[in-house]
């Protein structure tokens, strides 16, 4: 068996370690004698299971105890709904930072159910940056600001934390939660699809400042009433139990590697190793404000674009997949999520330098 | 490693080929270098696997090619919010048959969109039959009918068809899908959460006559907007990756077995021993109905309650799990899936008859 070094921006790869205590449980779990996805959501061994994972969720991202952690269905897209059915209270509106494709979809959802202003947009310079905050225009009757912390599309990643005041701040960390250390508190909510930096997709994680919630507009479906879940233990419906273990092992995984400090240091190595060499090249480019540049999603071009092919099949040979970029910006995309090696880093660039060497 | 005889009413006894063919493939499916976890849902392989499923299930159950199928998340109660949201195209309201919890459940739900009208319940008899058709006190003027083909509580089971006529008819089959051939024409729409007979928790199976979409409520989130799932071929959203790769093996498994038709001779010989046992002793009993009996969840009660936790704790020590009922009508229920063998069933009533001459 070899292994791809997949740079897929997600579902993504996921530390082998991981995959390997996965297949050996398969059959049996702990001496239990079934698969963690046949075992009842109400069992012993499932809520175990699930109580050991958001107990090290809460420890690797020092989750305040004023939050509620849930477990929940329907992935990012489903959060672009779910938060203004639960967090509008009564407001008229919410204020949006347009950074790129996922804010588009983020404020297109919400226009469903609310008043949007977007209080500052990247859109002018082809989203290759955060707007500066001084420029951002907020009302301070808006019932939270939402922002994507990292574009998985375009590369743009926020590395301060805007101050709000007393309007929440929602953030989509979809593509890079548990990737460095965040100041939880900073936030009223927090989300993220599993498929980056956790596990498989099909889980969606939601952090959210208790006195938030239990204001669901009326239409609001009650496996997306935060407050529903909440009250549940996140067991309001049945939940992706095979997800969460294996987001659970991943925590462990992250938790015995030393945390997000040692993520984080691990993530901006890997990171380096790319930036540094496509700003040395011409052959190769990145379009993103170097303060704004993601650890995560690394989005380049080749000069030449009637390369492309040639760029993808040569890596593809070299079992190097997923290397092509999203449908809507073209070009290629290397995401390197805290499952990638620096090995694996240092492979691409070495293969991007060759192919440069013979086609420049 | 010894498996357990799980007799949970979901998540439920997977087939051990499945398992064990997840277990082998779980770090390199086929070559590819990644587990079916790791791979974007947007790559060849992925949407092959995707694809192979949606085919597989279209065969089982002999979908109609004006039949949507759509992978989505949120489970059984999510489609309680997303079925009247979806098909209420302007009615004032539809009607219910209220068979017991998962149908009060629907119900519930439903308050939130429409008019709801109970044209039929059995809460009366405790609801431990289905209301005979003739006393359904129907609305012409219906979006749909609402029925739980298989009450995974109660142990109440349709062995017929209702004919709605013009009404379009909805089914919840969360417990009862794929355990015997359904004539999916005369349904407007299905549903099943996955956790019982298809795979794991997390994917929810819809499948919708294609004239029923495209006329959402305004508040509908577009994750369950069935026609934006339809036209993106349930990839709107990250579709639950894994849980659909799984199906999938649960499928070929079916089909090597023989198809649906295996699957009700294998379903009624299970039944058929447990119920037989339990007709013929006073020990035990099930209050439903013989002619509306479910063939995969059977509750019963032992005569004297007090013995219930020594009944329990001999069962764990043969390796029986998940015998405990409902909490919301106690006693035991064992819910004998696809999946629970015929030995498995007979060992059980093993169980009861030896417990029986030792307490009885």
């Amino acid at each position: 068996m070899t292994r791809a070094l997949n740079f897929s921006a997600g579902p993504a790869t996921l530390p082998e370690p991981v995959l390997r205590r996965a297949a050996a449980e398969m059959l049996d779990w702990n001496g239990s004698g079934m698969s963690v996805m046949e075992m009842s959501h109400r069992g012993k061994e499932f809520i175990a299971i699930h109580a050991q994972a958001e107990a090290d969720l809460r420890e690797l991202l020092t989750i305040p105890a004023n939050y509620k952690v849930l477990f929940l269905q329907g992935g990012g897209l489903g959060q672009n709904a779910c938060v203004p059915m639960n967090l509008l209270r009564g407001h008229a509106g919410a204020d949006f930072i347009n950074t790129g494709e996922w804010m588009k979809k983020t404020i297109k959802e919400a226009k469903n159910y609310c008043k949007v202003n977007v209080a500052a947009t990247a859109e002018a310079g082809g989203f290759t940056s955060v707007p500066k905050f001084d420029s951002w225009k907020l009302d301070p009757n808006a019932a939270y600001v939402h922002i994507c912390l990292n574009e998985t599309i375009g590369g743009v990643e926020y590395h301060w934390t805007p101050d709000t005041g007393a309007v929440p701040l929602v953030a989509d960390m979809s593509s890079n939660i548990l990737s460095r250390p965040i100041d939880v508190s900073r936030y009223g909510l927090i989300y993220a699809g599993a498929q980056k930096n956790i596990g498989p997709s099909g889980l969606t994680i939601v952090i959210v400042r208790e006195d938030l919630i239990g204001q669901a507009i009326p239409h609001t479906p009650s496996v997306f009433d935060y407050k529903q879940q909440a009250d549940n233990d996140s067991m309001y419906n049945t939940p992706p139990t095979y997800a969460i273990y294996i987001a659970g092992l991943v925590f462990k995984h992250i938790k015995a590697l030393g945390g997000l400090k040692a993520m984080e240091e691990h993530n901006r190595i890997k990171a380096a190793v790319l930036y540094d060499y496509l700003d040395a090249t011409s052959f190769y480019s990145n379009p993103v404000a170097r303060e704004d540049r993601s650890l995560m999603n690394v989005p380049f071009k080749l000069r030449d674009e009637s390369l492309d092919e040639a760029f993808l099949k040569g890596a593809q040979g070299r079992g190097m997949v997923q290397l092509k970029g999203h449908r809507s910006v073209g070009g290629m995309r290397a995401s390197i999520y805290n499952a990638m090696s620096v090995e694996g880093v240092q492979a691409l660039v070495a293969y991007m330098k060759e192919f440069e060497a013979s086609h420049g």
